[in-house]
């Protein structure tokens, strides 16, 4: 069985050569010796460890289009030219494994009907949460089920920052310069705490667990630039801890599903809140399965390269035996809902003057606007108070509606922080 | 498509419920309509919820042999007749799925090999952890990877138990009757904490983790009715957690596999130690990806019917794709191998006669017997001393010789316990 490989990074790497290193294994696990045809990089004539000279290439349009490829395996990255070599990959019969977030979290719909148009498989496992297996369980294991929400950590650098932020009480600006010298973020790290790529996958987790299509364009995304030493300690206090989450959830209606990345707060007791460092989580919640936690290594050559090879094992098999797997159905009538619509808890604070009368006008403004409190403490500050709410649930809008109020209410200096709150089962 | 039910208990009555209720959702998913045509039960004029009484019946043996059955669900549990009527399921032609944990673990190389002459899947998702999806991440998401090691809370009535006693400082047999009055635990505990559940499951994680085919007779199993109260106090005070554990490790010489389970100590740091009440976790150390851990429940009427569902959605998907899925091959040649071989690390409490010397007697026994000490704690009890020895990683056939010497070794009073100790990450 012939693979082809799109890229030879850190990921390429690894794949190339763990599959030149278990070739007796992977063809008892998957029916068929596979062999390694060709590895298209940008520069062919450089060396690279683990990978034969001879087969290096410059020219992935020609590779793909071979005619006589089993599998071809994207680990270059990018929208283009990932998109068109891999519509030319299935075009030319080829199944694909792909680790590509960003490219399915655009053109996942498109690429899905390709492949199943060509009757090849497409395969993204490495996309969300690195070695995780979840979108396998997601498409497979809970089919018989029905998801209601689910809670992703699934960027490490953000949460290796904001892990930090909370262990050791370090600024935001500290954290990151820690984490790039580390190797934790990139130079330009604005993919990762601007929530783009957490947004990526929040769109792929949102298509398979909900049964529909949702892009990148889709999800509302808000990054940790804004997160301060203060917002942490303020939460740890209440007992939780601040996470960039990656959320979707379906609408009260059950006919649509909101999909957001912000900054929450978690419990401290929610399993959740013990993913430190680098790890990724994802916390489901289905119908009859109740919650479940899919923990692990979310990035990194090996843990991504494990996942990698996990799905092109799995499609040699169903190329071996003649078959290949079920294509993810949209089958469901529930689109993407705007940020609107979103119902959760929050936990606002507020400057105030510290006079009799204002706690009583800003209850009644949470009253008016539909937002139900749940606690408030206050705590003295130079020249006023702080109040901190929490509410019970409420949509965005309702909350909204609310913070403009107060922000013009007589006796509030400022509206100084809002934040989702998730993962709390008492309403 | 055609389905017939064997058992009409819990789970029995929430699979035919659910999947009465979902009939459009399951159509979509599966690419054509499920329908229960039977469902045999031991006393067919008893009314059950959710299951119309037209399809009850009480010949198990008639319905599996219908002849047009295109899966057969089995969720009435024990070995006989369920072996007889899955075979007989098969060689009609049905695709399987079962929940049956004792039966994978003795005659499932016998039920995969019948499935796999015959073309259908038999799949059993439910069959360990419950909800969890664990199985088929193994089967098929870490196929192109190494497993080293498996831990696994996999049984919820000895989580719960243990739980409470670390929570309550309560005793065995206090926690035992609260558990029992709560429903977690039966009338007849002893499948639960003899550690024979948990062995089954161990045997079925093994056999798909490492390639092989391992029953629950390899597996050696030690419950928890022998943990006290004091076992527990000791190990919090060592910053430990003793949790029972199914343990399924490849031998270091890569040539064979122990599975094991027996109450070990567990660091409160561990992903495990946070693991409690009734759910169940499985943590999985691979080469590539790394540590991974699956959380969920394992127990209960609605989430092992999530998974028996999902196994339903699949083998119907095949079916109506006519395909069927990869059968887990036993193609690695390493197989089980005597708990003597197992390596790990152990706490070894022994009261001695509180006099100079011993210390150095007891350190020369490990020493002389390939045991390394990694530390000593000492505190004096009644008439003598209590050492709370742990040691380095080391051969249970090394230790068991090391406990044999220190029995009739001048000073010692009694060897009070030996307990595991596994997930600690330096040696």
């Amino acid at each position: 069985m012939k693979v082809a490989l799109l890229g030879g990074g850190v990921v390429g790497s690894q794949v190339a050569s763990l599959l030149q290193a278990g070739t007796a294994d992977f063809a008892a696990r998957s029916g068929e010796q596979l062999e390694l045809v060709g590895v298209a990089v940008r520069d062919a004539s450089r060396v690279r460890p683990g990978i034969p000279s001879e087969l290096l290439t410059d020219d992935p349009a020609a590779l793909v289009a071979r005619g006589d490829l089993d599998i071809v395996v994207e680990v270059m990255g990018g929208i283009e030219p990932a998109r068109e070599l891999i519509l030319s990959a299935i075009k030319h019969g080829a199944s694909v494994v792909t680790a590509n977030k960003a490219l399915m979290a655009t053109h996942g719909a498109e690429l899905t009907e390709a492949a199943d148009n060509a009757g090849v498989d497409l395969f993204y496992e490495a996309s969300v949460a690195g070695a995780i297996p979840l979108l396998r369980p997601l498409r497979e294991s809970l089919a018989g089920d029905k998801v209601r929400r689910v809670l992703g950590i699934v960027n490490g650098t953000t949460n290796y920052m904001l892990t930090k932020m909370d262990e050791q009480d370090a600024s935001y600006d500290e954290v990151l310069a820690e984490a790039q010298r580390l190797g934790y973020a990139e130079a330009d790290p604005t993919a990762d705490v601007g929530g783009a790529d957490s947004a990526a996958k929040a769109a792929i987790i949102a298509t398979l667990a909900f049964h529909t299509n949702v892009t990148i364009d889709d999800v509302y995304c808000e990054g940790i630039t804004a997160v301060t030493k203060a917002d942490i300690s303020a939460a740890r206090e209440m007992g939780f801890v601040i996470k960039l989450l990656a959320v979707a959830e379906m609408t009260q209606d059950e006919a649509g599903v909101v999909v957001r990345v912000h900054p929450a707060m978690v419990p401290r007791t929610h399993p959740l809140a013990s993913v430190r460092d680098a790890f990724n989580a994802v916390f489901v919640e289905a119908e009859s399965a109740g919650e479940m936690m899919f923990y692990g290594r979310g990035a990194g050559g090996a843990p991504t390269a494990s996942a990698v090879l996990g799905d092109l094992v799995a499609a040699a098999r169903n190329r071996f035996g003649q078959t290949r797997s079920h294509r993810p159905e949209p089958y469901a009538a529930i689109g993407p809902r705007p940020i609107a619509q979103a119902r959760t808890r929050y936990a606002v604070a507020i400057e105030v003057e510290d006079r009799p009368g204002v706690l009583a006008a800003i209850a009644t403004t949470f009253a008016d606007n539909g937002v139900s409190i749940q606690a408030v403490r206050q705590d003295g500050v130079d020249d006023g108070a702080r109040l901190n709410v929490r509410t019970h649930v409420a949509t965005e809008a309702n909350l909204s509606d609310t913070v403009e109020a107060l922000r013009v209410l007589d006796g509030v200096n400022r509206v100084a922080g809002v934040t989702r709150v998730e993962g709390v089962t008492a309403s």
